[in-house]
């Protein structure tokens, strides 16, 4: 296990221990919820530089009074993809700090499909110096598809070098079952180069013999499970259980029968994702326990879920526990069924108090390199030739609301001037994937249904895994309007309206995160949400159904910039049936 | 974490757990205890080469038929001294993997004391090639004390070239809690050395502030918890509680209450100790199950804790499961009272069927270098002159039976000649400790009350933790023949009447270890504790009693080859109170 740099000062630790001298900081008055003997109880925590060193009753030169209130480990979220947010890595940590988050493991799969190595290490150097341990995996795949032009290819021999990094755990989800089950040497490299360290795993709905096969090369969590027989049959195989409670996929209430007393020792509590809006609406990890203990899951389970629990699994032997030599990452509560904080310690350090960050902010890093490329000389537009017939028989995507799969439909298309088109009366939205890393001038097109556009268009670089400019619009001329001011944005979400952008969300880092704190981003999303819907699309989000509509590896009907996908075929396939 | 070498043929264990090609073994048909769900139930166990790759239904070119029988990960010993066998660790290996142990955890702390890094090297040397996993911690305590003569010093600079060793897990039992409390350089820069390994305790008794400060410099187990109160107040500071349940200190019913539903994770079960006898009339770690059953623990939440709790706590991800990717150290036991093992399997190979070792030992390891060496030509004997007084007024060694430690009488000493003698009345035995390892001369001079000899001497040349020779005896002819015999066997316990050796165990490896099966051991020492019987004393085992008489860290009298030690002052104290 790889420990946090301390001062080893040993000597002085031990004489504060034992009373000698006062310590630098002392909780007093508070329950302190034991993750180890699940009770709570009153005492003194006592601080000394980064660490807890001692229970009690001690003296210390500064005291925090938590009377009334509970004293918890940090939170530590063992899944997220930080891209999600929408956020620097600065502006996430100010947003969940106060909330009671210590600890992230981030999977920068995301950036790393647009940028490569420099989409990873920007995530790292972004995320020093902040009250937050920003852990990451290193991305198993990318690009996440064959069917898809990313912006990078990482392969075993690229990401080894990144194993070394302290701040680095192993080999973050492998969504590549297929993968693995197929012996592509692709996957295998990856999974023999993190042997010694962790491997995620990711594996929706694998079971029997395959799932065996994908747990023994060494993948030992799963934050996919989405019913209690999958979550029980992959706890009995020897994962550790992710519950996975995100802005998109939501299992807390399917899985959380499976957490016993019995089992509870093998399931953790993960966000996967938190988009800005939620952030701010339900907050993080403090939202997830707030659901399970209102789901009837006893507020020390829930909390073991998040801390002990996570850095068991994790291998993080200094983190999820309040006790002698652990570091000093402590979340004060007011209550355990909102799970407020009224205070967060980070490394024995007050940094968070009522709900908002006391530090100051690290210099802003280096914004990544620039990557915007759509290849304009070889763009050849929207037009959907119907190949000289009236009404085309044509497959369309079905958006299935709330979820990331999709269906197939089969419905005749409106052919105008011998060109398929969009048809607000059923719904039926142009759809457009346009590459946007290597200039190929690629672009996908299909059509989509239910999404609710009565006019305009709508676009996004947030297009899942490979983050090409997904557009969906009701005539070509504001699909067009729209690609040219997410390119204008150096990527972002926008609203068109006759050709007039009605609303953006610029996000101009790898067309992924917006440099802005999350209350601008959070207002901008709102006016674009709102604009969507004056187009009439009555989703939640349709945004961030659009950044789903290019993911090739989620059943069942998908567009990337080269095409068509049936995913469970594996393969392209034409737009019209004749 | 350390993981085992793997032949690392992915693709051949993909495609077996897929089931497309047989598996090299099936064991089937027996009630599978999955130590992740908390369940029993029916089950395939599919083996390729040293691994598990599948739980379901698989065909095989080999089946063991488990019907009737459950399946268990096979026991691991989370701490153990392996010389407290008496046997060299091919004739442990013999004695214990039929009884369903498959990996031990070893501190070397005996042999270390008398051959120093040699001695280690010899047990890392003679474990190799085993049906048994045998990892180490370097002994932490070596010298144990600076009150006795021992045959070796390690500090840390001896200690860190062997944490790289494969089978090195860290630092072992941090014996010397006084010296981490009072921040003895030694043993701190021990500590600071092993800072990134595991690092086991020994706190017996330790509380509050102190015990604070001795886990908050990274000691994260104890196994010397006696009563509920001290277990608990150790689980809640995040120590790992080994309960112990060894051939000297047996812990179990005391501690058994603390083991609840919500606290069973921090718990495990070991031997620490583990005599020949014993390990014939009870067995190992089955033995430690049998009777954590019977006193009311459920069978599940034992097996637990000798498999998943210890290679959870000693960070050993390949071990203590049935499940894909772990190794197949596997017990399949007849039933859950007795934990009769019908067969083993070690890294997929059934090593042991019926309670009978199938493989053939290693070749013999080189033995160690001898070091007996008494320095003769300084040895000045037994003789204690009462300074001229009639009765004299003695600080005596008090046995308490069955215990390590010991009670200070005072009492009036028999003088004959001016000399304090020994008066089997009271039963009233002249105890010696003769230095053994460079050859100083020296002798300490006591005396002991509760061996119940009548006449002749016993002596050990196991004498924790130096392991000079101690002799306890009615007369000094008999002292002498007894040491005189301890010599010419290389080290062993002897029993002597009038000159004349009664019964011996030779222990000529280190003067710890025998090089007979252990069948042979028991039965010499059957015959040694019976010519004990013989001589008077009623004590269950005389000479592990004696063994202890020169153990200066557990109080409160003991004997050193430097004189008589009141432990709690921590100094040397005159024999004669006057």
């Amino acid at each position: 296990p790889k420990s946090a740099e301390s001062t080893m000062d040993l000597e002085k630790k031990i004489s504060v221990a034992r009373g000698e001298q006062p310590a630098d900081l002392v909780i007093r008055g508070g329950q302190l919820i034991n993750v180890f003997s699940g009770e709570f109880y009153q005492t003194d925590i006592a601080i000394m530089e980064d660490r807890v060193v001692g229970l009690g009753s001690y003296d210390a030169r500064e005291v925090f009074d938590a009377a009334g209130c509970y004293v918890a480990p940090g939170f530590i979220d063992a899944h997220i993809h930080l891209e999600s947010s929408c956020l620097t890595v600065p502006e996430f940590a100010r947003a969940v700090v106060p909330l009671g988050t210590t600890t992230v493991v981030a999977d920068p799969h995301e950036i790393a499909n647009v940028l490569g190595l420099d989409g990873i290490t920007y995530m790292l150097e972004s995320s020093k110096g902040l009250p937050l341990n920003v852990l990451f995996m290193l991305p198993s795949c990318v690009p996440a598809t064959e069917l898809e032009t990313s912006g990078a290819r990482l392969d075993a021999r690229n990401l080894a070098p990144l194993l070394r990094h302290p701040r680095v755990l192993g080999l973050a989800e492998v969504m590549n079952y297929a993968g693995v089950l197929t012996r592509s040497p692709r996957v295998l490299a990856k999974i023999k180069m993190a042997h010694d360290h962790m491997i995620d795993g990711h594996a929706p709905g694998l079971t029997g013999h395959d799932l065996c096969a994908y747990i023994g090369v060494g993948i030992r969590s799963d934050h996919e499970c989405t019913t209690l027989q999958e979550a029980r049959e992959k706890l009995r195989l020897g994962m550790h259980v992710l519950i996975r409670e995100g802005s998109v996929a939501k299992n807390m209430m399917a899985l959380l029968p499976a957490v016993t007393p019995l089992t509870a020792r093998r399931f953790g509590i993960v966000s996967d994702d938190r988009h800005p809006t939620d952030l701010l609406a339900e907050g993080h990890l403090n939202g997830l326990l707030k659901k399970a203990v209102e789901l009837g899951l006893p507020p020390l389970t829930a909390i073991q879920m998040v801390t002990i629990n996570a850095a068991t699994f994790l291998s993080l032997p200094e983190l999820g526990a309040v006790a002698p030599g652990y570091r000093a990452d402590i979340v004060v509560l007011e209550e355990l069924r909102e799970f407020r904080a009224r205070a967060v310690f980070k490394d024995g350090r007050l940094v968070a108090k009522n709900g908002r960050l006391l530090t100051d902010h690290p210099a802003a890093p280096h914004r990544p390199r620039s990557s915007f490329k759509i290849g304009w000389e070889r763009f050849k537009g929207f037009n959907i030739p119907a190949g000289g017939q009236d009404v085309a028989l044509a497959r369309v995507i079905d958006v299935v609301p709330d979820q990331l799969v999709t269906r197939q439909a089969v419905l005749p298309l409106m052919v105008q001037n011998g060109k398929a088109v969009a048809d607000p009366v059923r719904s039926l939205a142009k759809l457009a994937v346009v590459e946007r890393h290597k200039g190929t001038g690629n672009v996908g097109l299909g059509f989509v249904r239910g999404l609710g556009l009565r006019e305009g268009a709508i676009a996004s670089s947030v297009a899942h895994d490979s983050h090409n400019v997904v557009i969906a619009g009701m005539n070509d001329t504001d699909m067009l309007a729209a690609l040219k001011a997410v390119e204008r944005l150096g990527g972002g979400f926008v609203a068109v309206k006759e050709g007039t952008v009605l609303a953006a969300v610029p996000l101009p880092i790898a067309g992924l995160l917006s440099d802005l704190p999350l209350e601008d981003v959070a207002k901008q999303m709102d006016e674009a949400l709102a604009a969507a819907r004056a187009l009439g699309s009555l989703l939640p989000n349709p945004f961030m159904t659009l950044s789903f509509l290019a993911l090739p590896v989620v059943p069942a009907l998908k567009l990337t910039d080269r095409g068509l996908v049936d995913v469970e075929l594996g393969t392209f396939v034409p737009l019209f049936l004749s």
